[in-house]
């Protein structure tokens, strides 16, 4: 515990606005005291003598503002340890009217609280040990999360997963460390506690352990963030028209005047349980237009940046007039895919089309005919892009990293214990092998939040030896 | 009890949107069974079990998607009688994410659930008999309430005021039927039952009641839907500014323009606990803008309605330039309070406001010296509102009425009770007599959404009466 936070407070829990119920929440050691100030039970004994109990208590009563009776409330009691904080905590479920939520707020902070930061009851439940930090933050993604991707990938990080998936590695890592520094105390014996065949086998494991989640980052941030689809082409092609179908609603400005879209527009959509980042771009055309020309170049920025890129070309004109994608986009030898959407075919003849088609093939060998004013091309779309994300199908147990910071501190921890498959191999010295491992337990560490000084390793060491010294 | 309703409801009862906490809750006979098949207790027995209890449980555990964990919850039980509705209620507390809402929504949709109607909950309070009718609707408007005097009516009309204010009169007059329609078995005897002094006393009681009650209407309405204040003026004399200040957002456009704001805009500020509506009208001028016409005739309709109407000069022009306010503005025989607002005083020396103010008070006797731009001047312009709105304060046990359908309820009351004492007074027939009785029970009944059948007589006399018939 990093400190003992000492103060009570209290926040509206549920969505900001209006509705039938409010919740307010209180926690800290004055929750009950405060509350008692401001309510009165109508029916059971009042929460305040219900001692010893383990479970929670369900008062039904008034918030009071002096003698006046503010609302008709349910109070929820939850008794430390048992509360998400850890701490005393208290529920006010109140009517959901602006005015009794923010009156009650009110009376709570004039009552001694203070009132709550961003997260900071989840932050009390990492203080009191009832969350480790990477089950913390995943509490965040859970409420952030809109997908049933991210979600699921919230739920089984804060269900304990990735600590779970690399607790015991830090252990068995912790183990050898010790070992290899009570070697030290026995430098001049020469002894050699850990068995260094035994501590490469671990840290080859470590490495496969490592390589795995953190290769799983690209498809967890994509899944986390939304997959970055740029909408390209030229001008007046029908972009913002199917940025809008995709959205379905009007966020950007579609017009028949070339040039419209200046700025990038972003926005997303679930399809089929994936979010994806549609991204709108200006029109790509030669143009001596300040401002537009640097709308292209943030287009072509935003092209570097997506995993897919959705290039339409208007159909209805002139083959001579259409310009195919620039060939930056065309050849690159990234993960990011390239789709040619053949626009506006409800325009043209059938055969017109396929010819057309088969033209613009020898460009990209995706190629969509396509009308963005078509409910079964848009839903034809849909399924090719959540083909083309190729995604893989998260299943209940797998362990997907998501978050940047988690994807950082494995990179780290992966170099330190490459750092010790190579001391191994070359027999460096145990102070050097320490290091190396306390540098990688050390990264492990960040993710759970779990900081290993010098007393856990000796704690380890005491816990497990006993040689009367 | 109109209908008993035998499905099973379920809604997001907080706020809509994103939070830390949203509650689902669930009504009906098979909520227990339908949140049997998606929870899963973690912790205590589960609440299917734990028969006989009065007392609300709350149980920590699993909603289920399949074999998938879509979210940690907590499940408060409420058994019937002794919930909000009066049926078996479930309350589920899980993390606001839009997509569990959502999804969990769509699980107990498929479980056989119903989505509730709007206020479907609170109606169904009313059908078991939780809450009358005159209840019912203060829970709307306690939800509804964003100001103090607002919520203190909705609270005491909530708690049964209202209802507690009116019963006894009721049950009084009710009585008196019941004797003057045994009168009519025994008609050929001639008896009286029903002592004519006590009925006139009674109904001189509950004419003098009602009078009240339906007394307190205007300043009830003005406080639930907010006290209309028309800002009135030549064009450019500041009123969009001004409206800007007291609402303390930009909603109408403010430019140098003349005539820039066409449309009534109206919007609501809370000063000093009583809330405001305030209405921005078109300027007044002579013009040949057919459109502008329109706006202006629109305004002295807005001018009509208004209880406070604050007319902006513009100080700073030539004082032949200013017109002032139109004579149908400034002479009226209602209770609308006008008040001449000498704007931009910033622009002229002291001396010449007050000269000018001496001119204009010619028209008005209410004249302020004023400048929008000053935090000062809109803070005395609140306090002058406050006062001029002359609400009176409301007690804790004042019964005031605010509902426009129980005004019009009280004003057939009180005809009905009046036919009764005229009535009586020219000793019409027992059968008159009782029909103009049941016509006040009706119409009070109406509030409660008491109605009073034959049967409801008939029970009255056979309760209290054995005469052996």
């Amino acid at each position: 515990m990093l400190h003992s936070p000492t103060d009570t407070i209290c926040a509206i829990s549920t969505p900001p606005g209006r509705g039938g119920i409010a919740v307010i929440r209180i926690s800290g050691g004055n929750a009950f005291s405060v509350c008692r100030k401001i309510f009165k039970s109508a029916t059971s004994s009042p929460f305040a003598k219900q001692k010893g109990r383990t479970g929670v208590t369900v008062n039904y009563g008034h918030i009071l503002r002096g003698d006046e009776i503010l609302d008709e409330v349910l109070v929820s009691v939850f008794r430390a340890p048992h509360s998400y904080t850890g701490e005393d905590v208290i529920e006010i479920s109140c009517h959901g009217s602006l005015y009794i939520q923010q009156e009650i707020l009110k009376l709570l902070l004039s009552a001694g609280c203070r009132l709550a930061a961003a997260g900071e009851f989840t932050q009390r439940a990492f203080l009191s040990g009832k969350l480790d930090l990477s089950q913390a933050e995943a509490v965040g993604d859970l409420i952030a999360s809109s997908s049933a991707a991210a979600h699921r990938i919230a739920m089984q990080q804060m269900r304990g997963g990735i600590s779970g998936e690399l607790a015991d590695l830090h252990d068995r890592l912790l183990h050898f460390t010790s070992l290899v520094e009570l070697e030290l105390d026995f430098a001049e014996e020469d002894v050699e506690f850990a068995d260094r065949k035994q501590l490469n086998d671990l840290a080859l494991h470590i490495e496969a352990v490592i390589c795995r989640l953190a290769g799983s980052f690209a498809a967890g941030n994509a899944i986390r963030n939304g997959i970055p689809v740029a909408i390209a082409g030229q001008t007046n092609a029908g972009k913002s028209t199917l940025l809008n179908r995709l959205l379905r609603d009007d966020k950007a400005i579609v017009s028949d005047i070339h040039g419209t879209t200046r700025d990038a527009i972003e926005d997303t959509a679930v399809i089929s349980g994936l979010m994806f980042r549609f991204i709108d771009t200006a029109g790509i055309r030669e143009t001596q237009d300040a401002i537009e020309q640097l709308g292209i170049e943030r287009t072509f920025k935003k092209i570097e940046q997506a995993s897919i890129v959705l290039w339409l070309i208007d159909l209805s004109g002139d083959i001579r007039d259409i310009e195919p994608p620039a060939p930056q986009i065309i050849h690159h030898n990234t993960e990011r895919k390239l789709i040619l959407l053949l626009n506006k075919c409800d325009l043209l003849h059938e055969d017109e089309c396929e010819q057309k088609a088969t033209y613009f093939k020898r460009f990209n060998e995706d190629v969509m005919v396509f009308s963005a004013k078509s409910d079964r091309d848009i839903a034809r779309l849909e399924r090719k892009l959540t083909e083309v994300a190729n995604i893989p199908q998260i299943g209940d147990n797998d362990v997907i990293i998501a978050n940047a910071r988690h994807y950082e501190a494995l990179t780290h921890a992966l170099s330190a214990i490459r750092q010790v498959i190579a001391g191994v191999g070359s027999g460096i010295s145990g102070e050097l092998l320490s290091q190396d491992i306390r540098d990688c337990l050390y990264h492990l560490g960040e993710i759970t939040g779990q900081r290993i000084g010098a007393e856990d390793v000796l704690e380890n060491i005491f816990s497990k030896f006993c040689i009367g010294k």
